[in-house]
Protein backbone atom coordinates (compact mmCIF):
# COMPACT_ATOMS: atom_id res chain seq x y z
CA UNK A 1 0.00 0.00 0.00
CA UNK A 2 2.97 2.47 0.76
CA UNK A 3 4.99 1.70 -1.86
CA UNK A 4 7.67 4.26 -2.56
CA UNK A 5 10.62 4.34 -5.36
CA UNK A 6 14.28 3.30 -3.93
CA UNK A 7 16.27 6.02 -2.96
CA UNK A 8 20.14 6.62 -4.14
CA UNK A 9 22.53 9.35 -4.49
CA UNK A 10 20.73 10.51 -8.02
CA UNK A 11 17.38 11.38 -6.88
CA UNK A 12 17.66 12.40 -3.15
CA UNK A 13 16.69 15.37 -2.14
CA UNK A 14 19.69 16.99 -0.55
CA UNK A 15 19.20 20.25 -0.29
CA UNK A 16 15.78 21.16 1.91
CA UNK A 17 15.57 17.29 1.97
CA UNK A 18 12.43 18.25 3.79
CA UNK A 19 10.62 18.80 0.64
CA UNK A 20 11.35 15.25 -0.79
CA UNK A 21 8.84 12.47 -1.11
CA UNK A 22 9.27 9.21 -2.62
CA UNK A 23 6.07 7.22 -2.06
CA UNK A 24 4.29 5.80 -5.26
CA UNK A 25 1.17 8.15 -4.14
CA UNK A 26 2.75 11.19 -4.38
CA UNK A 27 4.78 10.80 -6.92
CA UNK A 28 2.25 9.58 -9.79
CA UNK A 29 -0.28 12.07 -8.76
CA UNK A 30 1.63 14.69 -9.33
CA UNK A 31 2.67 13.19 -12.87
CA UNK A 32 -0.87 12.32 -13.44
CA UNK A 33 -2.25 15.66 -13.00
CA UNK A 34 -0.06 17.19 -15.84
CA UNK A 35 -0.03 17.41 -19.40
CA UNK A 36 3.47 18.73 -20.34
CA UNK A 37 6.68 17.25 -19.18
CA UNK A 38 10.49 18.49 -19.85
CA UNK A 39 12.88 15.45 -20.21
CA UNK A 40 16.54 15.31 -20.38
CA UNK A 41 18.79 13.02 -22.72
CA UNK A 42 21.96 13.18 -24.05
CA UNK A 43 22.65 12.93 -27.41
CA UNK A 44 26.42 13.17 -28.69
CA UNK A 45 27.34 14.42 -25.12
CA UNK A 46 24.54 17.55 -25.47
CA UNK A 47 22.20 17.50 -22.62
CA UNK A 48 18.66 18.07 -24.56
CA UNK A 49 15.69 19.80 -22.22
CA UNK A 50 13.08 18.58 -24.65
CA UNK A 51 9.22 19.34 -23.61
CA UNK A 52 6.63 17.18 -24.49
CA UNK A 53 3.24 15.59 -23.85
CA UNK A 54 3.36 12.78 -21.73
CA UNK A 55 1.83 9.85 -19.52
CA UNK A 56 1.73 6.97 -17.00
CA UNK A 57 1.22 3.34 -16.28
CA UNK A 58 1.71 1.72 -13.36
CA UNK A 59 5.46 2.75 -13.09
CA UNK A 60 5.73 3.46 -16.99
CA UNK A 61 5.68 6.95 -18.23
CA UNK A 62 5.33 7.14 -22.33
CA UNK A 63 5.66 10.07 -24.84
CA UNK A 64 5.89 10.59 -28.85
CA UNK A 65 7.35 11.46 -31.36
CA UNK A 66 7.92 11.48 -35.48
CA UNK A 67 9.70 8.44 -36.55
CA UNK A 68 11.99 10.75 -38.73
CA UNK A 69 12.82 12.44 -35.69
CA UNK A 70 17.05 12.48 -35.24
CA UNK A 71 16.71 12.42 -31.39
CA UNK A 72 13.98 9.40 -30.99
CA UNK A 73 16.03 7.10 -33.44
CA UNK A 74 18.97 7.71 -31.02
CA UNK A 75 16.96 7.21 -28.15
CA UNK A 76 16.32 3.41 -28.80
CA UNK A 77 19.22 1.58 -27.22
CA UNK A 78 18.11 2.18 -23.67
CA UNK A 79 19.75 5.50 -22.78
CA UNK A 80 19.62 7.05 -19.50
CA UNK A 81 16.74 9.71 -19.17
CA UNK A 82 15.12 12.45 -16.81
CA UNK A 83 11.68 13.25 -17.12
CA UNK A 84 10.51 15.96 -15.05
CA UNK A 85 7.23 17.73 -14.14
CA UNK A 86 6.36 21.03 -12.57
CA UNK A 87 3.74 22.71 -11.28
CA UNK A 88 4.70 26.59 -10.07
CA UNK A 89 2.15 27.48 -7.87
CA UNK A 90 3.59 30.65 -6.56
CA UNK A 91 5.94 33.62 -6.51
CA UNK A 92 7.33 34.12 -2.91
CA UNK A 93 8.90 37.76 -2.05
CA UNK A 94 10.10 37.49 0.99
CA UNK A 95 11.43 40.31 3.55
CA UNK A 96 15.07 39.46 2.32
CA UNK A 97 16.58 38.63 -1.05
CA UNK A 98 17.90 34.86 0.37
CA UNK A 99 14.46 34.32 1.26
CA UNK A 100 12.56 35.21 -1.97
CA UNK A 101 11.73 31.67 -3.43
CA UNK A 102 8.72 29.54 -5.02
CA UNK A 103 6.08 27.05 -3.96
CA UNK A 104 5.92 24.37 -6.57
CA UNK A 105 5.60 20.10 -6.61
CA UNK A 106 7.89 19.08 -8.82
CA UNK A 107 9.10 15.67 -9.79
CA UNK A 108 12.27 13.81 -11.41
CA UNK A 109 12.08 10.17 -12.68
CA UNK A 110 14.54 8.58 -13.73
CA UNK A 111 15.02 5.80 -16.10
CA UNK A 112 15.99 4.32 -19.61
CA UNK A 113 14.27 4.98 -22.50
CA UNK A 114 13.12 2.42 -25.02
CA UNK A 115 11.37 2.51 -28.23
CA UNK A 116 7.56 0.92 -28.25
CA UNK A 117 8.01 -1.56 -30.65
CA UNK A 118 5.65 -3.90 -29.81
CA UNK A 119 2.58 -3.70 -32.11
CA UNK A 120 -0.30 -4.24 -29.89
CA UNK A 121 1.49 -1.99 -27.56
CA UNK A 122 2.06 0.72 -29.86
CA UNK A 123 -1.72 1.11 -30.75
CA UNK A 124 -2.72 1.05 -27.25
CA UNK A 125 -0.31 3.72 -26.34
CA UNK A 126 -1.40 5.94 -29.15
CA UNK A 127 -4.85 5.64 -27.96
CA UNK A 128 -4.27 6.44 -24.54
CA UNK A 129 -2.26 9.49 -25.33
CA UNK A 130 -5.28 10.50 -26.50
CA UNK A 131 -7.68 8.75 -24.20
CA UNK A 132 -5.96 10.12 -20.78
CA UNK A 133 -6.63 13.58 -21.78
CA UNK A 134 -10.34 12.65 -22.98
CA UNK A 135 -11.57 9.34 -22.15
CA UNK A 136 -13.01 7.48 -24.78
CA UNK A 137 -12.29 10.01 -27.67
CA UNK A 138 -10.44 8.03 -29.44
CA UNK A 139 -13.71 5.88 -30.44
CA UNK A 140 -14.87 9.04 -32.07
CA UNK A 141 -12.26 9.98 -34.35
CA UNK A 142 -11.43 9.42 -37.67
CA UNK A 143 -9.48 5.90 -36.85
CA UNK A 144 -5.63 6.26 -37.67
CA UNK A 145 -4.49 4.67 -41.07
CA UNK A 146 -1.20 2.35 -40.60
CA UNK A 147 0.75 4.80 -42.26
CA UNK A 148 -0.14 7.03 -39.67
CA UNK A 149 0.71 5.05 -37.19
CA UNK A 150 4.12 3.75 -38.91
CA UNK A 151 4.64 7.70 -38.80
CA UNK A 152 4.59 8.03 -34.95
CA UNK A 153 7.06 6.74 -32.62
CA UNK A 154 6.12 5.81 -28.93
CA UNK A 155 8.88 6.10 -26.32
CA UNK A 156 8.56 4.78 -22.86
CA UNK A 157 10.77 4.95 -19.64
CA UNK A 158 10.33 2.61 -16.71
CA UNK A 159 10.60 4.64 -13.58
CA UNK A 160 13.71 3.55 -11.73
CA UNK A 161 14.23 6.49 -9.03
CA UNK A 162 12.13 9.15 -8.66
CA UNK A 163 11.59 11.75 -6.44
CA UNK A 164 8.64 14.36 -5.91
CA UNK A 165 9.65 17.62 -4.03
CA UNK A 166 7.03 20.30 -2.89
CA UNK A 167 7.67 23.82 -1.36
CA UNK A 168 3.98 24.88 -0.31
CA UNK A 169 4.48 27.36 2.62
CA UNK A 170 4.62 31.26 0.81
CA UNK A 171 6.45 33.56 2.72
CA UNK A 172 9.19 32.37 5.86
CA UNK A 173 11.59 35.06 6.65
CA UNK A 174 14.47 34.81 9.27
CA UNK A 175 12.83 35.48 12.59
CA UNK A 176 14.67 38.58 13.51
CA UNK A 177 13.57 39.90 10.05
CA UNK A 178 9.66 40.28 10.86
CA UNK A 179 10.02 43.39 11.82
CA UNK A 180 11.87 44.57 8.90
CA UNK A 181 9.19 47.27 7.67
CA UNK A 182 9.08 46.24 3.87
CA UNK A 183 5.95 44.68 2.17
CA UNK A 184 5.99 40.66 1.86
CA UNK A 185 3.53 38.70 0.03
CA UNK A 186 2.80 35.00 -1.91
CA UNK A 187 1.68 35.80 -5.43
CA UNK A 188 -0.43 32.84 -6.62
CA UNK A 189 0.12 31.44 -9.86
CA UNK A 190 -2.50 29.23 -11.36
CA UNK A 191 -2.90 27.27 -14.73
CA UNK A 192 -5.98 27.35 -15.64
CA UNK A 193 -8.87 26.69 -18.92
CA UNK A 194 -9.92 29.08 -21.43
CA UNK A 195 -12.71 29.53 -23.02
CA UNK A 196 -13.03 26.38 -25.60
CA UNK A 197 -12.59 27.66 -29.40
CA UNK A 198 -14.51 25.42 -31.56
CA UNK A 199 -13.30 24.53 -34.67
CA UNK A 200 -15.20 26.76 -36.71
CA UNK A 201 -14.78 23.92 -39.85
CA UNK A 202 -16.99 21.62 -37.34
CA UNK A 203 -20.10 19.73 -39.30
CA UNK A 204 -24.07 21.16 -38.56
CA UNK A 205 -25.32 19.69 -35.37
CA UNK A 206 -22.39 18.30 -33.83
CA UNK A 207 -22.72 18.83 -30.41
CA UNK A 208 -19.53 19.34 -27.61
CA UNK A 209 -19.67 15.60 -26.08
CA UNK A 210 -20.38 14.61 -22.55
CA UNK A 211 -16.20 13.31 -22.35
CA UNK A 212 -15.01 17.31 -22.65
CA UNK A 213 -17.74 18.52 -19.70
CA UNK A 214 -14.33 18.75 -17.11
CA UNK A 215 -12.80 20.75 -19.41
CA UNK A 216 -14.24 24.00 -18.74
CA UNK A 217 -13.32 27.71 -18.51
CA UNK A 218 -11.82 28.92 -15.43
CA UNK A 219 -10.61 25.57 -13.72
CA UNK A 220 -6.94 24.47 -12.80
CA UNK A 221 -5.76 22.34 -15.98
CA UNK A 222 -4.08 20.04 -13.83
CA UNK A 223 -7.80 19.98 -11.83
CA UNK A 224 -9.06 18.62 -15.36
CA UNK A 225 -6.28 16.35 -15.93
CA UNK A 226 -5.91 14.47 -13.10
CA UNK A 227 -9.78 13.26 -13.06
CA UNK A 228 -9.67 12.56 -17.20
CA UNK A 229 -6.98 10.35 -15.80
CA UNK A 230 -9.10 9.05 -13.34
CA UNK A 231 -11.83 8.08 -15.67
CA UNK A 232 -9.11 6.74 -18.33
CA UNK A 233 -7.56 4.47 -15.80
CA UNK A 234 -10.34 3.47 -13.72
CA UNK A 235 -8.20 0.45 -11.87
CA UNK A 236 -6.01 3.06 -10.37
CA UNK A 237 -2.79 3.17 -12.75
CA UNK A 238 -3.00 1.09 -16.11
CA UNK B 1 19.28 44.84 -35.80
CA UNK B 2 18.32 41.39 -37.06
CA UNK B 3 20.84 39.19 -35.12
CA UNK B 4 20.13 35.42 -35.22
CA UNK B 5 22.22 32.51 -33.29
CA UNK B 6 23.73 30.23 -35.13
CA UNK B 7 21.95 27.35 -36.81
CA UNK B 8 23.49 23.77 -36.88
CA UNK B 9 22.47 19.95 -36.28
CA UNK B 10 22.12 20.53 -32.42
CA UNK B 11 19.27 23.64 -32.83
CA UNK B 12 17.81 23.48 -36.33
CA UNK B 13 14.06 22.65 -35.67
CA UNK B 14 14.17 19.57 -38.32
CA UNK B 15 10.93 18.38 -37.63
CA UNK B 16 8.01 20.86 -38.28
CA UNK B 17 10.71 23.27 -39.77
CA UNK B 18 8.33 25.90 -40.57
CA UNK B 19 7.53 26.74 -36.45
CA UNK B 20 11.49 27.49 -35.70
CA UNK B 21 12.76 30.77 -35.41
CA UNK B 22 16.68 31.74 -34.39
CA UNK B 23 16.90 35.45 -33.95
CA UNK B 24 17.38 37.30 -31.09
CA UNK B 25 14.16 39.11 -30.95
CA UNK B 26 11.97 35.42 -30.89
CA UNK B 27 14.10 33.78 -28.84
CA UNK B 28 15.02 36.72 -25.96
CA UNK B 29 11.09 37.95 -25.96
CA UNK B 30 10.38 34.35 -24.88
CA UNK B 31 12.63 33.92 -22.46
CA UNK B 32 11.94 36.96 -20.78
CA UNK B 33 8.38 36.25 -20.39
CA UNK B 34 9.18 33.56 -18.39
CA UNK B 35 9.99 33.22 -14.26
CA UNK B 36 10.69 29.49 -14.89
CA UNK B 37 12.65 26.93 -16.84
CA UNK B 38 14.26 23.34 -16.80
CA UNK B 39 18.11 23.20 -17.39
CA UNK B 40 19.18 19.40 -18.39
CA UNK B 41 22.56 18.72 -17.47
CA UNK B 42 24.58 15.70 -17.05
CA UNK B 43 26.23 14.27 -14.17
CA UNK B 44 28.24 11.14 -14.52
CA UNK B 45 26.09 10.11 -17.41
CA UNK B 46 22.98 10.40 -15.97
CA UNK B 47 20.75 13.88 -17.53
CA UNK B 48 19.19 15.38 -15.07
CA UNK B 49 16.30 17.80 -16.01
CA UNK B 50 15.88 20.65 -13.08
CA UNK B 51 13.51 23.21 -12.28
CA UNK B 52 14.83 26.48 -11.60
CA UNK B 53 13.84 30.41 -11.69
CA UNK B 54 16.40 32.17 -14.06
CA UNK B 55 17.14 35.11 -16.09
CA UNK B 56 18.74 36.74 -19.35
CA UNK B 57 21.41 39.35 -19.69
CA UNK B 58 21.93 40.24 -23.30
CA UNK B 59 23.34 36.17 -24.47
CA UNK B 60 24.01 34.81 -21.07
CA UNK B 61 21.96 33.20 -19.15
CA UNK B 62 21.48 32.96 -15.29
CA UNK B 63 20.19 30.93 -12.28
CA UNK B 64 21.11 29.83 -8.91
CA UNK B 65 21.15 27.56 -6.07
CA UNK B 66 22.71 26.62 -3.53
CA UNK B 67 26.90 26.17 -2.96
CA UNK B 68 26.00 23.28 -0.62
CA UNK B 69 24.47 21.41 -3.88
CA UNK B 70 26.58 18.99 -5.43
CA UNK B 71 25.14 19.62 -9.08
CA UNK B 72 26.26 22.99 -9.00
CA UNK B 73 29.76 21.91 -7.79
CA UNK B 74 29.64 19.68 -10.54
CA UNK B 75 28.62 22.40 -13.04
CA UNK B 76 31.53 24.63 -12.36
CA UNK B 77 34.01 23.35 -15.08
CA UNK B 78 32.39 24.29 -18.82
CA UNK B 79 30.02 21.30 -18.42
CA UNK B 80 27.34 21.70 -21.88
CA UNK B 81 23.76 22.36 -20.39
CA UNK B 82 20.65 22.89 -22.22
CA UNK B 83 18.13 25.88 -20.66
CA UNK B 84 14.32 25.07 -22.23
CA UNK B 85 11.77 27.38 -21.42
CA UNK B 86 7.85 26.54 -22.59
CA UNK B 87 4.61 28.35 -22.75
CA UNK B 88 2.07 26.45 -23.15
CA UNK B 89 -0.83 27.75 -24.95
CA UNK B 90 -3.35 24.86 -25.39
CA UNK B 91 -4.87 21.13 -26.20
CA UNK B 92 -5.70 20.64 -29.75
CA UNK B 93 -8.78 18.66 -30.24
CA UNK B 94 -8.49 17.37 -33.66
CA UNK B 95 -10.64 14.56 -35.96
CA UNK B 96 -7.77 12.30 -36.03
CA UNK B 97 -5.45 10.74 -33.04
CA UNK B 98 -2.65 12.13 -35.58
CA UNK B 99 -3.52 16.23 -35.70
CA UNK B 100 -3.77 16.13 -31.78
CA UNK B 101 -1.65 18.45 -30.65
CA UNK B 102 -0.52 21.78 -28.01
CA UNK B 103 -0.05 25.23 -28.75
CA UNK B 104 2.47 26.38 -27.61
CA UNK B 105 6.24 28.65 -27.26
CA UNK B 106 9.38 27.56 -26.73
CA UNK B 107 13.46 27.85 -26.80
CA UNK B 108 15.84 25.70 -26.24
CA UNK B 109 18.75 27.88 -25.23
CA UNK B 110 22.28 25.84 -25.48
CA UNK B 111 25.80 26.38 -24.18
CA UNK B 112 28.33 25.93 -21.14
CA UNK B 113 27.35 26.09 -17.70
CA UNK B 114 30.41 27.85 -14.90
CA UNK B 115 29.51 29.69 -11.57
CA UNK B 116 29.94 33.38 -11.58
CA UNK B 117 32.90 33.65 -8.96
CA UNK B 118 33.54 37.71 -9.51
CA UNK B 119 32.49 38.96 -6.01
CA UNK B 120 30.73 42.06 -7.98
CA UNK B 121 29.23 40.13 -10.60
CA UNK B 122 28.00 37.71 -8.37
CA UNK B 123 26.43 40.34 -6.10
CA UNK B 124 24.72 42.16 -9.05
CA UNK B 125 23.07 38.63 -10.33
CA UNK B 126 21.80 37.96 -6.73
CA UNK B 127 20.42 41.54 -6.88
CA UNK B 128 18.90 41.08 -10.38
CA UNK B 129 17.36 37.70 -9.89
CA UNK B 130 14.84 39.66 -7.71
CA UNK B 131 14.90 43.33 -9.02
CA UNK B 132 14.16 40.85 -12.74
CA UNK B 133 10.96 40.39 -11.39
CA UNK B 134 9.98 43.24 -9.29
CA UNK B 135 12.29 46.10 -10.30
CA UNK B 136 13.96 48.27 -7.28
CA UNK B 137 13.05 45.77 -5.02
CA UNK B 138 16.45 44.73 -3.29
CA UNK B 139 16.71 48.29 -2.18
CA UNK B 140 13.27 48.04 -0.37
CA UNK B 141 15.05 44.26 1.50
CA UNK B 142 17.17 43.52 4.61
CA UNK B 143 20.74 43.94 2.79
CA UNK B 144 21.92 40.68 1.92
CA UNK B 145 24.62 39.70 4.70
CA UNK B 146 28.10 37.96 3.49
CA UNK B 147 26.93 34.47 4.92
CA UNK B 148 24.41 34.78 2.82
CA UNK B 149 26.36 35.45 -0.38
CA UNK B 150 28.70 32.79 -0.05
CA UNK B 151 25.77 30.63 0.37
CA UNK B 152 23.87 30.74 -2.52
CA UNK B 153 25.86 29.50 -5.70
CA UNK B 154 25.08 31.53 -9.15
CA UNK B 155 25.39 30.04 -12.53
CA UNK B 156 25.71 31.61 -15.95
CA UNK B 157 25.47 29.88 -19.61
CA UNK B 158 26.28 31.76 -22.74
CA UNK B 159 24.11 31.08 -25.27
CA UNK B 160 25.98 29.57 -27.81
CA UNK B 161 23.11 28.33 -29.90
CA UNK B 162 19.47 28.48 -29.64
CA UNK B 163 15.96 28.28 -31.73
CA UNK B 164 12.42 28.74 -30.55
CA UNK B 165 9.88 26.79 -31.76
CA UNK B 166 6.02 28.19 -31.91
CA UNK B 167 2.74 26.57 -32.91
CA UNK B 168 0.06 28.67 -32.98
CA UNK B 169 -2.70 27.94 -35.14
CA UNK B 170 -5.70 25.61 -33.31
CA UNK B 171 -7.23 22.73 -35.39
CA UNK B 172 -5.78 21.73 -38.31
CA UNK B 173 -6.71 18.37 -39.95
CA UNK B 174 -6.50 16.87 -42.83
CA UNK B 175 -9.13 18.65 -45.86
CA UNK B 176 -10.55 15.53 -46.19
CA UNK B 177 -11.51 15.04 -42.88
CA UNK B 178 -13.34 18.22 -42.02
CA UNK B 179 -16.42 16.00 -42.88
CA UNK B 180 -16.34 14.01 -40.44
CA UNK B 181 -18.64 13.81 -37.83
CA UNK B 182 -17.18 14.42 -34.52
CA UNK B 183 -16.18 17.89 -32.49
CA UNK B 184 -12.70 19.45 -32.83
CA UNK B 185 -11.26 22.38 -30.57
CA UNK B 186 -9.13 24.61 -29.48
CA UNK B 187 -8.92 24.50 -25.28
CA UNK B 188 -7.01 27.69 -24.35
CA UNK B 189 -4.74 27.05 -21.23
CA UNK B 190 -3.30 30.05 -19.28
CA UNK B 191 -0.50 30.72 -16.52
CA UNK B 192 -2.44 33.53 -14.82
CA UNK B 193 -1.56 35.44 -11.29
CA UNK B 194 -4.22 34.96 -8.58
CA UNK B 195 -5.18 37.10 -5.24
CA UNK B 196 -1.98 38.62 -3.68
CA UNK B 197 -1.57 36.87 -0.24
CA UNK B 198 -0.10 39.52 1.82
CA UNK B 199 2.39 38.03 5.00
CA UNK B 200 0.15 37.89 7.80
CA UNK B 201 3.18 39.25 9.75
CA UNK B 202 3.40 42.79 8.00
CA UNK B 203 4.37 45.82 9.99
CA UNK B 204 1.86 47.90 10.71
CA UNK B 205 1.46 50.23 8.20
CA UNK B 206 3.10 49.31 5.69
CA UNK B 207 1.42 49.29 2.06
CA UNK B 208 1.71 47.57 -1.33
CA UNK B 209 4.71 49.12 -3.18
CA UNK B 210 3.88 50.65 -6.74
CA UNK B 211 6.83 48.06 -7.90
CA UNK B 212 3.97 45.44 -7.56
CA UNK B 213 1.47 46.91 -9.12
CA UNK B 214 1.94 44.97 -12.20
CA UNK B 215 0.94 41.42 -10.44
CA UNK B 216 -3.02 41.54 -10.06
CA UNK B 217 -5.13 38.69 -10.11
CA UNK B 218 -5.97 37.40 -12.86
CA UNK B 219 -3.40 38.57 -15.51
CA UNK B 220 -1.42 36.53 -17.64
CA UNK B 221 2.10 35.84 -15.46
CA UNK B 222 3.91 36.10 -19.07
CA UNK B 223 3.00 40.03 -19.04
CA UNK B 224 3.59 40.76 -15.87
CA UNK B 225 7.21 39.20 -16.01
CA UNK B 226 7.58 40.63 -19.16
CA UNK B 227 6.77 43.89 -18.31
CA UNK B 228 9.17 43.94 -15.16
CA UNK B 229 11.93 42.59 -16.78
CA UNK B 230 11.25 45.50 -19.44
CA UNK B 231 11.65 48.26 -16.71
CA UNK B 232 14.81 46.24 -14.64
CA UNK B 233 16.75 46.34 -17.85
CA UNK B 234 15.75 49.65 -19.63
CA UNK B 235 18.12 49.99 -21.81
CA UNK B 236 17.05 46.71 -23.76
CA UNK B 237 18.78 43.34 -22.91
CA UNK B 238 21.01 44.00 -19.58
Amino acid sequence: MAETYPVDPINRVKRKHERGHYDHATVHALLDAAALCHVAYVIDGQPICMPTLFWREGSRLYWHGSSASRMLRNLSQGEPACLTVTHFDSIVLARSGMNHSADYRSVMAFGKVRLVEDPAEKQQALTMMVDRLVPGRTAQLRPSTPQEIKATSVVMMDIEKASAKIRAKGVVDDEEDYDFPTWAERLPVRTVLGEPEPCPRLVDGIERPANLAGYRAGRPLEEAVAEAYAAAYPLGDG
